[in-house]
């Protein structure tokens, strides 16, 4: 079971719709797979989850998408030249012991033109504090908007293509 | 008046006491300050502060805190491997007017060994993003619980030294 | 005396062709300014000026080109996800005094989308490390050789118009 | 056959001390290894090695200790705040057809207390964009000379029960 993490609160998000594309490329080569996104996170997770507290709905959360799971992948939106602040918060509120040793591959979203690149390379060094191995293959995907119909889908040719070969790395690790 | 950021929301932190006394210390070197911590952020300042709402509480903060400070340092405990989450979703909820152009000095704290350098790093690079000059005088505390008493005041000597010349370099510049 | 730094010895770079236009632009904007090309280091320069030695050739460059600036101007080319070893090997040559306090601003370049952010990023922390203020506005400059004409002159109006952005900004601080 | 590499070419390096000991403890748990040390570059690679040409002494050490190894072990000390320019200088040489898809571990030598840690950051980064996998147990070596006795052996209790550890992760990995 791969978790895919869209990995932003904010509603109606492209990283969404990415992750949401990915997640069915996924299903499509034979692959077991759920998707979070942190819009179900609680609202106040950085002030109720962090420091010790831990409630019903947050632990929900945790059984159901982190516990058994062994790879994640992370959708991660640029906010500000890095991921958003509630990735972090999502992570300092998971217990270590939950993610140690599990595998995560990144996919970064821009609506310019770097993809995340620099929030890519943040996260990875968190993820490794962590003790998560993560893919090589960080791939960014730029100008988000272009690249989609109205409806979301994914229709550039070339991004589709680097999209199945991630998706193939990661299923092949 | 310079604001100092005490970059976390933990309850009773060693950063607060760090940044309390860099307060005294800038005080006493004649310079006007205020200390904010992020323990008075709203609670829910990652659901609706980020996306274009705004709460009257926040923007009270925003108007007392950032508006009418040039200067800032922020003081940045090291968790998992880089800063809180709480801190770059402030970042994200903060408008990039009131920051582009203005000055941030950075201390990190943890009580391990390396000060949060790299966590020091990761914020360089998204404060630079803003707009913001960042002080290449980024100052590790490290082992910061055995660095005091058990008031909270720093008692160690070195630490103290490298302290006021952080102070001074911040008053300075 | 502003030095421009070609962060490349790669031969008919188009980093130097970047720089020597940045240059131009300088001095049409009344600057006085010189331009190095790492091409001029001493090719063993990582065996024999790093660890206490120092030849006359390399004691000349910094002679000219570092002891008396108060200002650079890194123009740095993407190799493999950050800037080049040989800049790197440059700034492990000169001693740190020499650095300390001055103040640098960057230009990334590359052939593909992300105008070597990365390495902006990697080189930021670096010239902190080393005392130097980084100007916040670190420039990528994305595939460059779609910008230029056939003897290396920028045309991308669009370019154009951050460089200037990015010449007063250096000019002014 | 795992390849360890003393990332600098400082003559006598505390760095090529620890590789040694590595490479000792490696050997003992009945691991094949060799240790290159960046000593035995051409001291002109910067400028010979880079740029499409390629002599027959740095084709001799990639053929001997790049082109048959799966797994590599580079003990990296902290120069101004990264990694040497000397290692990049040397994957910047290295065709990435040789290390894609390849594993690396990282140790993080320093005199001071941060055991190179920002600088394995910046390294983990350009390692996953020439697709290598980065081991997530970065091990920083912090104050390396408190930790040896004059023959370079080191003696540190818990130093060698973190060595120990790490040697088990990459030979399991």
């Amino acid at each position: 079971m791969i978790t895919i993490i869209a990995a932003t609160n904010r509603p109606g998000s492209s990283t969404l719709k990415v992750a949401t594309h990915y997640q069915q490329m996924m299903e499509k080569a034979g692959e077991k797979t759920q998707l979070f996104s942190l819009e179900k996170l609680p609202a106040d997770i950085a002030f109720n989850e962090v420091f010790g507290k831990r409630s019903v709905a947050f632990q929900d959360i945790l059984n159901e998408y982190i516990v058994h799971s062994q790879k994640f992948v992370f959708v991660v939106p640029e906010y500000n030249g890095s991921f958003p602040g509630i990735l972090k918060t999502f992570l300092d509120a998971v217990h270590p012991d939950l993610l140690r040793g599990k595998k995560a591959a990144l996919l970064g979203v821009s609506s310019g033109r770097a993809g995340n690149l620099r929030g890519m390379e943040h996260l990875t060094g968190i993820l490794n504090y962590l003790g998560l191995f993560v893919h090589p293959n960080r791939l960014p995907v730029s100008s988000v908007l272009t690249l989609m119909d109205e409806k979301g889908n994914i229709t550039d040719a070339n991004t589709i293509k680097v999209l199945e070969k991630h998706v193939g790395d990661v299923i092949g690790w």
